[in-house]
């Protein structure tokens, strides 16, 4: 059983590097449709507007052929069960976080983004052309799925606070809306994570049953009003190194499905990993720019707190390899990857958006 | 006639943001073959590799009805003159850095990259949401041509020097290989800008006709050998906040292609922008590590020297804006969005990567 899974993902999984011969459209090809769980409110333009493209941009591929209906989240099943939803071919495809699914494996994580991690070109390089996609598609094929990078939303925002936090003491007892392995980092500081729904964050922040929350980014934000109800704005997110959008399909749906309809999914995967990242580094500028007109104070987590995450992160990390076999085998390639791009990164782009961003602050 | 290049401009323009509907491929498309011209030697499977890539890809995507024969630079054209080959019909369609045709107008040079300029990440947001593509997209209409984003290099390194550099002074009288915007710019602190082969660098260096060269990065400038023959090996290669590749079609060739395979090329074509990216951040570190291995000594441009060229480089920019009207249109756009987006880009992306390197650094 686990050695068919194997085989069968280690065979999607050269799909990735281009090694389908042409495929024959037209004429042989079935009328397919699929539905799409996605994870998203349809409010949230940027990443369920990308779902959105990438299934018309799948139909306009295949001549309307191969129809994928994407669906908000709450629509077929909530938010957080859209793996479970495509593993149990409840639905064919889903647009998910996989950090929402640390709770079953914390492997999802690593796909998800981790503390203190690749950033997104990074998480991209290492997915293509680093051993990524390898890794991940063996555990998610034995999982009964596969996984496609569909997009990324990049560096987030640290989150919307009620008090300053002027020292790693602050955290202690901080009521904070906060998931996945953040959540699992801060519980060592005393932070207590709340989980609540994106649509109950403005009111408990009104109330002050939440001292803070972390949503996304400025863009996104905006939206829901919470410059209202809690001023101090702070950066970084430091809980993902880039927040990376996975899209899912059950193997079974993946394995019936013709060819030439495979490089249509795998191509508009492609195309919106490139293009929902470029459509968040075109809006959270203005939406930054509105935000400070607002009167929101933008805060930098103080060097301590930052250390303080760091220390707790890195021992997060540490406990789930000495603990979590599938976490230690995607980890291994993942860390050996971060550590060589981060020397490379530095070098070159590092320098120079730093002489950039300081020369232009000094006008 | 300007009128009516525009409109064709502005109708292509519309495409790239997916409002093509759904097209009817299959039985009625006729074959389309055509031949792209490339910049670049096969040795360069990172730049050249991804124009393959492409080709390859929209064959896969259109059942094999639209094949496109991509040569290398010198097989049909050299490789500065694949856009006049385009423009005249002599091939359907390029692929190519614009900033090679900075002496026919130099507003190409912001597609290509300007120096102190917007990074990868920027340039796509800038371009497919930042409104970017509208406004290259008018200026390539009335040279008759159709540009796609199709790669891009990311921060490239300063290049190869046989002597360090260490004040602004040694700039002067320096023969060094360099094109483009930075040539321009480096004119006015004395360096004499050598134009010479790519093929020609290595002996250049070796025999000292020339001080100094850049080409690219870790990965390409490997294969060149250059640090055999100049050992100080200098970051970051501020001519360009990112060296974007470019495909072009000649307006002809893209007015009479039938609608599916439109759709078919705009895909590879977002496609690769994210992969050849992907492909480069992979592939840098490991060449990096093998060059340091070899003895390559690291440099960074000393404080001084980049604020002297930085300062140059905005009196370039001026110059262009003055004398140039369709650079000043264009340039409008891009400064106006580099200001905003720089704003945000360090206040998340920045704040994290810099921890993240300095931590790494500290071990």
């Amino acid at each position: 059983m686990k050695r068919r899974a194997f085989l069968t993902a280690t065979a999607v999984s050269g799909l990735a590097v281009g090694t389908v011969s042409a495929p024959a459209l037209a004429q042989g090809t079935p009328q397919v449709r699929w539905r799409m769980a996605t994870s998203w409110p349809k409010s949230l333009d940027t990443i369920h507007g990308s779902a959105e493209a990438m299934c018309q941009r799948i139909a306009q591929l295949t001549d309307g052929k191969f129809e994928i209906r994407p669906f908000a989240s709450g629509e077929l099943v909530p938010a957080g069960q859209v793996l479970d939803a495509v593993q149990n071919n409840t639905v064919e495809c889903g647009h998910t976080l996989a950090s929402f699914y640390i709770g079953k494996n914390t492997a999802y994580g690593i796909d998800g983004g981790l503390p203190f991690g690749l950033n997104a070109r990074q998480h991209a390089a290492w997915l293509h052309y680093g051993g990524g996609m390898d890794a991940l598609r063996e555990f998610y094929g034995r999982n009964g799925l596969v996984n496609f990078l569909v997009g990324n939303v990049g560096v987030q925002m640290g989150g919307w606070y009620r008090k300053e936090i002027k020292s790693v003491e602050d955290l202690n007892g901080l009521k904070f809306r906060v998931g996945g392995f953040g959540g699992l980092v801060m519980t060592k500081l005393g932070v207590v994570p709340q989980q609540i729904a994106a649509s109950d964050i403005y009111t408990g922040l009104e109330k002050g049953t939440i001292d803070a929350a972390e949503w996304i980014g400025p863009y996104d934000d905006e939206k829901l009003g919470f410059a209202k109800v809690a001023k101090y704005y702070y950066t970084p997110g430091w809980w993902e190194g880039s927040a990376a959008i996975t899209g899912l399909v059950s193997t079974t749906a993946w394995n019936n499905l013709p060819d030439p309809f495979k490089v249509a999914f795998e191509t508009a995967a492609n195309e919106q990993a490139l293009l929902m990242q470029a459509k968040y580094d075109a809006k959270n500028p203005e939406a930054l720019r509105r935000l400070v007109g607002m009167g929101v104070q933008l805060r930098a987590f103080p060097r301590p707190v930052m250390d303080a995450c760091y220390k707790a992160s890195m021992e997060v990390l540490k406990e789930n390899v000495d603990s979590n076999p599938d976490f230690a085998r995607i980890y291994d390639s993942w860390k050996a990857f971060n550590d060589s791009s981060n020397s490379w990164f530095a070098l070159a782009e590092h320098q120079l958006d730093s002489y950039r961003y300081t020369a232009q602050r000094k006008g």
